[in-house]
């Protein structure tokens, strides 16, 4: 691991000037004193899995919401925070880096500061496994200084991804102990803040006072929920690949001669993907989730994107930009079939050498059928959280090759008329993670990071730094914290040799909604695409000037406010309560008792495990 | 070919805002008259090519240099051109796209409107098929519109790269009659201009009245020489690339696990990676230039990578960053040998599958030792200008695996003690190529074009628009026109069986100078990029605010003043024909004769074709 963490560093012009940006606080932060309101205990939106979460935690689970309000609102049960003990608080980079992390940090040191300026933050170095060494660095404005708005988490470096191991559990909670930490801040995605959730349950039944907190950062936009709009580094990274493929798209416009096959990276859920098209507008897009829940296979994908070749060289065109998620590999049936074949044999010792030979005669014919370069990729061992190596497997070129044989017999055949057809392929991923963050992120950073530390100081174990309300200006945001219980499901079946993973509660990565306003606005325009070249180019990333304020389109189209849903029916409730109060005529008794009735039966049938309505499409 | 050339599109904020962007003129060029000085006539650099140059181009060659000056600067034989006639001129994208090239032809057409409103401009559709088969736009406002500032070629495309058959040359001289054009701009690199200057040629001696101009506008910066300082396109690419890169640093720092290997466009020479490693300070760049040099084999560069992968581990660091030019394979010595004989067998009409059998025993053995992508990339046919399809081969990735496999190696004996190592390759050229434009560029191509006009109204033929004094402010610019053919040099011998190209007089891509400042800078620097991680973040391209004005180390560092230094030699001759005129002293008259002799004999030794102070380092 290298010396230089947290070293000051030569920078220029571009970057000090953002060094010198001040994220902007929403107005229930400002100030010194906060009022927090509690909610109600929270359940789960998945309530099949409601008793096995609630089991698998009972000292964090069913917590209320909690939300941050200025000390001046008027809310009759909220209580004001206003003792601030000198506390001490560690956090540590946990998971892919995603830009804007730092800022978090930065947020939360300042957050201390203003509150109490003996209060001290420490920061893991190497990520989880400077937590388990207890190695660390005493945060400081100079150690700051130069990290402030920027991208990576070089301050400190990131390695594993994972705090679960009961031998890992156990040397964080001895570093947080010997540390004297009253708060461990996660800064992750999905699997780091499961991990956070899992760690706060564990410290409170073992009375360490160690209270944890999750912050929602990662770049593949998938740990969206009731409480979460988006996570940090999603906008940047859409900005950066919108930037790279409108480029691409203007190059294929100018060229004329060329595919581009272009996979992107984002786990598991195609919301990269889905936010670029809106962004880029280029030819075609293949959804994971479309895959998934149509069940196409590769031949079906082929003959799709070939039909669309064919329709676009009667056209006149032989050019075009075709976008794929990295996750894509896992969604097509045979391929994910093939890969629990060959984990499955793996997880038992085979040799990689020997798994051709052990395969089903099935998979067997499929393995066969792919290219050598595919064959080798499917065989890397599976990630932590044992899902394939996708940002290895070039499932871009296998489409590519596919589609330009297919394109060729149909030449041959006479069915197609345009020119020869030239794929080029991309991966955009690494390139976009160490991208300075755009304001959207540098700002949604701190503010968390502030509110990290509000969590801390109302003594709250277990919960994630929230903020809704994203789309507006950051002066109608809303602050708050959610248990991360809450946002956790139980998968009640799985595939192949994978059987311990039943469930397992966890937040599950967020899918894209096919059934959204954001995958709506995609199908309406998704003709247009593809034969107008209706290419847009929203440029490169601006921090000044026109375009330095847009935030994405998938946040901006789905009206989101949840916790504002959440209010308002409290409030109707609480309307029902004061019209019909003890003496009102027994004629709106009985109106008001029919009607909640009714509003029982609907919930009642909505929330019974059977109804399907999340699912069925 | 697509039947929306031209149009209007939709566009974001930024592109607007970009759109209606309008650069500066330098006040040479304000107002509508202009003042033209014509110089010495030219000659060329390489004095030993100068007969086959003057006989191969009779009509065109040893022209000399044009300068704009405004009407009222004080320069005695300098002609004002008053009168504007109407005059009707086509344009031609021919070559790779570069970010700018929409402004040479919106800055010609505001000339064009400027000085008269009846003048026309054609555009030519698809570039040079356009040009054959008479396919134009009439250039208009409406149609300028949505493509001022903006990147790509897409208002016109552009198709094939070359005008050279005779078959060529004749539809493109009908073309240039049947529109009655006055003047021809040729949009392009090193090959489209050779092209331009041999049009220019037979125009002339056809009698054919269209007059040739060409414009340096290629991304691979390597059309420099005495009059051109840098190209269209190239500051951007390189500022794009280095964004990319910069974020790749970021990445490496962050995760320190991965050692990225990042190839760059930029056709035979370096002049890309040299600008990005100035501009982002990765750990490692190979120079083509360095390694054509030193003659560096593939064993003496994975050796010198694997030794500073292995200092690098011996500081704690399992990560990195190699920069790779695309013309590096081309430019190890036992690579391109293999080249040739490939390229040899193919031109001799053997076919693909049997190549491998036919080569010579030495080349078979080098062919056998590469990996299997690597050799189906080796055969692909050679491009128009003979070079490799060094876009294709994957140099990135064979460098890769052979420092893996030697890594490897060295564990296993004790001698490398770092962890597994990990690389991941990119190529980034086609996500920058369509890029907005960069301020520079926008400026630079927009003052182009209006020279283009000058050139054309001045009626001179064969030339070159060019700006020298560019790393200053816009109002410094000094704005002027260079025969193409005292850019030429004859190629004295060639390899292998690519007998016919000697001696054929041609713009060659000029390779970075390693006797340079620029490169000078690298080499001071080389040592603490290596091992320091003293990586540089210039940011995303920025219009407004800090950075927006930023300029090319490699423009910046060199003191490239040549057109300024052309007219002091001539102050001094002219001072020397002052004081010595006819009555000055005996005394006087001898100093002169004695100093004049001495500065002759050096020049002679200079220039003499044995001399080989430019080659030898």
């Amino acid at each position: 691991m290298s010396s230089n963490y947290g070293i000051q560093r030569d920078i220029p012009d571009l970057q000090k000037k953002r060094a010198l940006y001040q994220p902007e606080l929403p107005p229930c932060l400002q100030g010194t004193d906060v009022r927090v309101e509690f909610g109600d205990g929270t359940t789960t939106a998945d309530l099949t899995g409601h008793h096995v979460i609630s089991h698998s935690f009972p000292c964090t689970y069913g917590q209320p919401l909690a939300h941050f309000l200025r000390p001046t609102a008027k809310v009759a049960d909220a209580q004001i925070i206003t003792e601030h003990p000198t506390i001490r608080v560690g956090f540590v980079f946990s998971g892919r880096q995603s830009p804007g992390g730092h800022n978090v940090v930065w947020g939360l040191y300042n957050a201390l500061r203003i509150h109490n300026p003996n209060s001290s933050l420490f920061g893991f170095i190497g990520g989880t496994e400077g937590l388990f060494a207890q190695k660390f660095l005493k945060i400081t404005e100079e150690v700051l200084s130069t990290y402030k708005n920027q991208g990576g988490y070089d301050m400190l470096g990131r390695t594993q991804d994972q705090i679960r191991t009961t031998e890992q559990v156990n040397a964080a909670m001895a570093s947080c102990q010997t540390l004297k930490l009253n708060g461990l801040v996660i800064v992750g995605g999905v699997t780091s803040n499961t991990d956070a959730a899992q760690l706060a349950e564990t410290f409170a039944s073992a009375k360490c006072p160690t209270k944890v907190v999750g912050v929602p950062v990662t770049l593949n936009g998938d740990l969206k929920n009731q409480f979460v709009e988006t996570n940090v580094g999603f906008d940047t990274i859409c900005k950066v690949n919108s930037q790279l493929i409108s480029n691409i798209c203007t190059d294929a416009l100018s060229a004329e001669k060329y595919y581009y096959f272009v996979r992107l990276m984002g786990r598991k859920a195609s919301h990269v993907a889905l936010e670029c098209t809106l962004q880029s507008h280029p030819n075609m897009v293949i959804l994971g989730e479309e895959v998934s829940s149509a069940k196409l296979t590769l031949f079906d994908i082929t003959t799709q994107i070939c039909d669309a070749v064919q329709e676009r060289a009667e056209h006149g065109k032989s050019h075009g930009v075709v976008l794929i998620p990295e996750g894509l590999v896992e969604t097509v049936p045979e391929l994910y079939a093939l890969l629990q074949e060959i984990h499955g044999l793996q997880k038992n010792g085979v040799p990689t050498d020997n798994i051709s030979k052990q395969l089903s005669p099935w998979a067997s014919a499929l393995f066969k059928f792919l290219p050598p370069f595919f064959r080798r990729q499917l065989l890397l061992l599976p990630e932590s959280d044992e899902s394939a190596q996708l940002s290895q497997i070039e499932m871009e070129k296998l489409l590519a090759q596919l589609v330009e044989t297919e394109i060729n017999k149909r030449l041959k055949a006479g069915i197609y008329k345009g020119k020869k057809f030239n794929a080029i392929c991309h991966f955009f991923g690494y390139q976009a993670r160490g991208s300075l963050p755009s304001k959207f992120d540098s700002d949604y950073a701190y503010v968390l990071g502030h509110i990290c530390y509000h969590i801390l100081a109302a003594g709250l174990n277990g919960y994630m730094a929230t903020i809704t309300n994203l789309k507006n200006p950051v002066n109608k945001w809303k602050c708050g914290a959610a248990p991360i219980t809450a946002m956790m499901t139980v998968k009640q079946w799985s595939y192949g040799p994978r059987t311990n993973s039943i469930g397992k509660p966890a937040i599950h990565p967020a899918t894209v909604d096919l059934r959204g306003k954001a995958y709506e606005l995609l199908r309406q325009n998704a003709a247009n695409y593809l034969i107008d070249d209706d290419y847009r180019n929203p440029g490169p990333l601006q921090f000044e000037g026109p375009g330095s304020d847009a935030k994405a389109f998938t946040l901006c189209v789905e009206d989101q406010d949840y916790m504002g849903r959440i209010k308002k029916l409290q409030s109707y409730l609480d309307k029902v309560k004061t019209i019909v109060k003890p003496g009102c005529s027994q004629d709106v008794l009985v109106a008001a008792l029919s009607s909640m009735s009714s509003v029982i039966d609907v919930l009642s049938v909505m929330t019974a495990p059977s109804y399907s309505g999340q699912s069925y499409l």
